[in-house]
């Protein structure tokens, strides 16, 4: 992976927000020259503390993926993009979908355009999301099961990695996608109160605060640290074997938001509380879900290393030694 | 039905397009108060002749479903919403992404959201593709059938048609989406080269003159006879049980090209030659389809009435009688 990495030209868009960030250390490390592209949205997750310990060794560029302009011109002359740039509430999705819809479908297409014209041959990753499944058929949900999401961001995700297929089964441009589940760990976005319950329930805990779980609790999610998605980014950035496909993330063990709350109540002490599902969210609510990556580790040799106690654990050092939220 | 549409307020967007101006002589016959919304762009259809027999007995207003703030005027105190303004062509929304995107995704969901604004109890019909489908992996194919589009337009819809669902099913909002096959007859885009082969093959035999078959002739489509499918959106306009689903419409009988080809020479005098798939044709070209469209029957009763040949013979009479192309 060095070797790919070394010397080469990565963009990511998103590049200062939790993933985006994380890809950034990660990349620098390895030797490649980094560009960052983050349009610095309030309440989208980017924060330059993220990139610290490297903002020197990567350059940034203050702007929107709805810019078209900057685009064209910033994706010139790149090796890899990373397309991580995204509105990611499913909740914010259903209030504000035209917002959604300009970010999170239009942006894609338009990035794919401004590589179809100026740069037809450089690798693009796509960070999709498990959001498109809709509420499961089967578990664990592999690719193969129905594409039915519950809310705006899903449609507009899903129509986005259709894109990025597309254009390498019409151009051959050099695509793949990765449908993300859960991320955490250091870096995460632990302000805001809309992108998920796992940033939420991390920031109350850190507060001491009492966590309130949405229906039983007994609802499995699988969870992936946020290293082992970066390590799925960079292998899906470099293998051959994967252009023009979509696979899952997942990992193994799945744990209900219960399990979750007593995991995390190992490591910093709260209080947890069920109640019942608004009617906001229980009207896009999924139940339970966990993915199948087979495919991708068949393909490439990637599983998730680490399992969710010691990420958890992890995520709590890097914010108790100080880490700004 | 006459009792359904008598006196009902009805807009129609795309409303003097070739559907459009078909539903809308029918909606005037049935007593409806009908407003046409129609943005008159050259290469999408529209054409005033369409509606000459009824220019004094509806409403036009000459805007674009891309301007929110009209749209959002104009759907209010309207009780139905036929939602029919599309590009259409395959071929150009690969070649022009964006635009495709802005009115056959975005302009949709705009049109939603207009609704949920200032009409949320209007019943919204949308008019959907097969294209949704991409290459079928069996025939007919029915609403379970993967969905996997070969082409921009095909995304697109698809995105378009989930909101409309999501609206239904979130909002509670009266919708209901047809997905059409290939639809001919009276006041089809004659002067188009791009919109698919019937229109093509219609206008070359019209004027005499030799038409050109990709591929082998072989290739099976459904074809529905405009009428047919003025009934069906009407249908889908008043009955209950629809609401919040997704239709196929198809025939009985599917032909292959060979088959149109003869048939069509049956009224008219012309030559036809077999070439090769051009290579931007080949890459999006679906192949052999056919609906199943018994769950719409099953639902409503509707069936089509009208086979090919019947069909064909009432298109080149319409042309033939001296209207306008």
């Amino acid at each position: 992976m060095r070797d790919t990495y070394r010397g080469r030209k990565v963009l990511i868009t998103g590049g200062i927000g939790f993933i985006g960030s994380n890809l950034a250390l990660r990349l620098v490390d390895l030797g490649a020259e980094v560009l960052l592209v983050d349009s610095m949205l309030p309440a989208y997750g980017a924060n330059l503390n993220n990139i610290a310990p490297v903002r020197d060794r990567v350059r940034v560029n203050f702007s929107d993926v709805r810019d078209r302009h900057s685009l064209g011109y910033l994706v010139q002359g790149q090796d890899l993009i990373f397309s991580l740039a995204g509105q990611v509430s499913h909740s914010e999705s259903m209030r504000d979908p035209m917002t959604d819809l300009e970010i999170n479908c239009r942006s894609q297409l338009s990035l794919l355009e401004c590589c179809r014209e100026g740069n037809p041959d450089a690798r693009v990753v796509f960070a999709s999301t498990r959001q498109l499944y809709g509420r499961p058929r089967y578990l664990p949900v592999d690719e193969q099961h129905p594409l039915e999401p519950v809310d705006v961001n899903g449609i507009n995700n899903l129509a986005a990695e259709m894109y990025y297929t597309l254009y390498h089964q019409v151009h051959g441009m050099p695509t793949v996608s990765l449908r993300l589940t859960n991320t955490y760990g250091p870096r995460m976005d632990l302000k805001s109160r809309n992108k998920g319950f796992v940033g939420i329930f991390v920031a109350l805990a850190l507060a001491g605060r009492k966590i309130s779980i949405f229906g039983s609790g007994e609802q499995k999610r699988d969870f992936n640290y946020v290293d082992d998605v970066v390590e799925a980014l960079l292998v899906a950035g470099e293998r051959p074997e994967v252009l023009g496909r979509v696979f899952n993330l997942g990992h193994e063990r799945p744990y209900s938001l219960l399990e979750f709350v007593d995991i995390l109540r190992g490591l910093v002490p709260f209080e947890h509380e069920i109640v019942p599902f608004p009617a906001d969210a229980a009207a896009i609510d999924i139940g339970d879900y966990y993915g199948d990556y087979r495919s991708f580790e068949e393909a490439t040799g990637w599983k998730p290393r680490i399992d969710l106690a010691d990420g958890l654990a992890r995520t709590i050092r890097h914010y108790r030694d100080g880490a700004d939220r």
